[in-house]
């Protein structure tokens, strides 16, 4: 009797139903507890209709069977491994291809040079005319990439075989392997072994902002650049997200008769884009511009930043959404520098504040938060360290300032292995303001935002999150968007009809398939 | 201006002295939630007397030295490591150091045959007579190990040596070495690299019950487990711990002779040598026991082990605290199943409950927590998965349930691998009802409680947590333990004697070396 067990026969994750232990006032009390607790969560209040209750049947068996898979054997737990390593297996995942087909609503975190698929750029970019790389002597990683059509004139390749035409090194049959894998891994931070690659926070970032560097005079050339935006929103609607906040550097634009375009040309490029886009694609809604340049600046260049912005919103007031500054909140200058001049801005330009994306409880980067909210921050970006805030929480939820948790982005760079320690969970527990987003999910080779939320439903929501979980995002995603209220009300009545139609088709399938 | 940046020059992480920038008013009001999060959290209301503010400045200077070097280089950031990993590192650390000279009360979350260092089981227990073990063909982990009088008398071993005199294996200087070191390995989980080799929570977990199955006869053994548990005094004292509350599963003992001693006998053994320990020390106020046998049991079994705690209760009142259940609570029964006889037992035996010790969000384990409450637990054991339920929180905080955390033992047992991601931040920084614990110490090559104060300290609270909430966890320790409250007062006039001659003679060590 004494004995201890280590073989453990029986499992029981699963099933409460049919104890017949316990009073009827416990299980009362006991059922009331996990009502309220579900009725407080996201999505809790949503009601069911008819139709989101049997997709959602579909949905929950899906999950189920994941979680299951993953209580025997935690090693093939998706959420709690790194993406890089796993993406391949999420596109398997049943839970995955439901909420691929799901109309998600917006993208409201997402940045420039990160926003499209590596794919893309790898078969469609890397192979246009012009292109030039420069590398180094041994074999090893690409040093820059960049559009010329002479490239003897540009002396910025310090490689001893100076700017070579890719399209030329391709043509050699001994070469092109091993170009082409040179070329591949410089576009993104994904590796075989990615915790063992980068053991921490910092050198996660070193890779990430290396790709950013090595990348940008690739993406920075005009009609790359045009282009490059456009499959991203391509991507989007493929991916079921109908519209788009993307944070931009607004890197200057280069073409080969040497014209260099600066930041409102750029906004303008971005403007056009998404305008054809939306010509081309109807019922994909648009997309908004955060001015978000590095935070690691002087005053008077967040001067200079801030000058931009108001002009950004005079040339284009609709478009032009706010600002933020980016960068590795750990490394660049906390918020508190700039208080004074980011007080000061006017409130036509609304902030989007990247804070507390830190695991240094106590540390500068963590109070980001209280300078985000004291700011007035429409938005916060990751506010992955809000827990640690009592008085931050309590005014997120009273004012309504959205939390973008990106939770791919916090497990690629470091922040959390086990997406089930993602400090989301409380904020889902408890309905805080939220939207769910994927940061730069061209840089892990993802696309999209269903990869995130396929993250966020399994790995950081409870068991029992359901679909309504994932239409509150969508939801959330609307209601806390830079819209306007006419913008809001329009994109709710078409994400309305896109819901219903998932929900139609589901059915469908569902029946197709089930009869 | 619009380049990247992803060579930063600056760290800010350790001063926000001396900006000009920003209103007053704006400082103000920044200043005011700071303080209203310090005044919230742990230890925050509690007021410096002039020694404390000149040791907490000497143990501020040196939490804050380490932060900044693991800021600089994460990977030198002991708590984002496992423990196992630096346990070396740890005893280097200034912070530890003072910690470790600090009166911390009381360790009120500790297992029977994990309680004491390896080192004193390698260098004392497996050095005396009569010990036998039994080994595999090939070199390799230890079967078992037995103390015998006659060995051909018990067939337990299969292997084929059968029972093997130890001493005598040590004495053929061509065997010592490595049997000594299949000796010490079964004694802990200890491996050089710890993520590696226990990847997930279950892998883990199979070690840490493995290490308790083959130590169990060695530590059953009836002269031994007296000694053994005595010696765990011992190095609680000298870890100036004060008093504990000890889960034990009871389990029988054995003698040469072939007696058995039952549950009752072994709890008595406990009680005396608890009497000697403080008879032989008057500054350590004594231990109680907690009941605390495996959860996958039958409900039949349980009905025995119930009717054993009234025995204890009415055998000991006095030094029997509580009932719990333990072993690996995702592979065990779920409480609700033992809901109505748990809720059926005597006021008198209060339930200090292991529930949450899980992320599996959503699953039977996770809502153990429901049940420990409902069932009117005095303390949570763990508690991991709390912050995932807000109605929970609501209710430990109300009633002053304590959460007893283990920081070591979760990231041991691999529910988090960075401490800083572990959810007792949240706790601490609003002063729940919580306590720190030790769980399992000689299982992992520690001792007694500093180094999981030292995790708390260091990788759970905030940067600015200071030597009040230490003193806070010290004083949480006795309120929350399950003594009398003539004997907390008694404790607490002996912790504030304690604590004085501690501040004291820390004012003078700094005078000494600083004068």
């Amino acid at each position: 009797m004494m004995v201890r067990c280590s073989q453990c026969l029986y499992f029981y994750l699963f099933t409460l139903v049919g104890y017949s232990l316990g009073s009827p006032e416990y299980w009362a009390e006991r059922s009331q507890i996990l009502a309220d607790e579900s009725h407080e969560s996201l999505g809790g209040k949503l009601k069911f209709n008819r139709g989101e209750r049997a997709v959602n049947d579909i949905l929950m068996t899906a999950k189920a069977q994941e979680i299951r898979a993953g209580f025997y054997d935690p090693s093939n737990f998706l959420p709690s491994r790194n993406f890089m390593a796993v993406i391949e297996d999420i596109k398997e995942s049943s839970t995955f291809q439901m909420i691929r087909k799901m109309p998600k609503g917006a993208l409201l975190h997402a940045h420039d040079t990160a926003l499209t698929s590596v794919e893309f750029v790898y078969s469609n970019i890397t192979f246009r005319d012009h292109l030039h790389i420069c590398r180094p002597g041994a074999p090893g990683e690409i040093l820059g990439f960049r559009f010329l059509r002479s490239p003897d004139a540009d002396g910025t390749c310090k490689s001893q075989y100076g700017w070579e035409n890719l399209a030329d090194l391709r043509a050699d049959p001994n070469k092109a392997d091993e170009i082409n894998a040179m070329v591949k891994n410089s576009l993104t931070m994904v590796v075989p072994n990615p915790e063992k690659q980068y053991p921490n926070v910092d050198e996660a970032w070193t890779a990430f902002m290396n790709v950013f560097d090595i990348t940008e005079p690739l993406l920075t050339y005009y009609p790359v650049f045009e282009d490059y935006y456009y499959q991203g929103l391509t991507e989007l609607r493929d991916d079921n997200v109908f519209y788009l906040e993307l944070r931009s550097i607004l890197p200057n634009l280069y073409d080969l008769d040497g014209k260099v375009y600066g930041p409102i040309d750029v906004a303008r490029l971005y403007k056009h884009t998404t305008d054809r886009f939306v010509k081309d694609n109807p019922d994909f809604i648009g997309a908004k511009l955060i001015f978000a340049p590095v935070r690691q600046c002087t005053t008077s260049t967040l001067d200079e930043y801030l000058r931009i912005a108001e002009e950004l919103k005079k040339e284009l007031p609709d478009f032009v959404a706010g600002f933020d500054l980016v960068g590795q909140e750990d490394k660049g200058k906390p918020l508190i520098e700039f208080a004074d001049k980011l007080k000061a801005v006017s409130p036509d330009i609304p902030l989007f504040l990247h804070a507390g994306e830190t695991n240094w409880y106590g540390a500068s980067t963590d109070e980001n938060l209280i300078d985000a909210v004291l700011l007035n921050a429409t938005r916060i970006g990751h506010g992955y360290a809000i827990l640690k805030h009592p008085k931050i929480l309590d005014i997120v939820k009273e004012r309504g300032i959205a939390i973008e948790v990106n939770p791919i982005s916090n497990q690629v760079l470091r922040l959390v292995d086990d997406l089930r320690n993602h400090p989301a969970s409380y904020l889902f527990s408890r309905d805080f303001p939220v939207i769910v987003s994927a940061d730069d999910p061209g840089l892990w080779g993802a696309t999209g935002l269903s990869y995130d939320f396929y993250e966020a439903f399994l790995g950081i929501m409870s068991r029992s999150a359901d679909i309504r979980a994932l239409k509150q995002l969508a939801l959330n995603s609307i209601k806390f968007s830079a819209m306007s209220k006419d913008e809001k009300a329009r994109a709710l009545c078409i994400w309305n009809e896109k819901w219903a139609a998932f929900i139609n088709d589901s059915v469908q399938d569902h029946n197709v398939l089930f009869m």
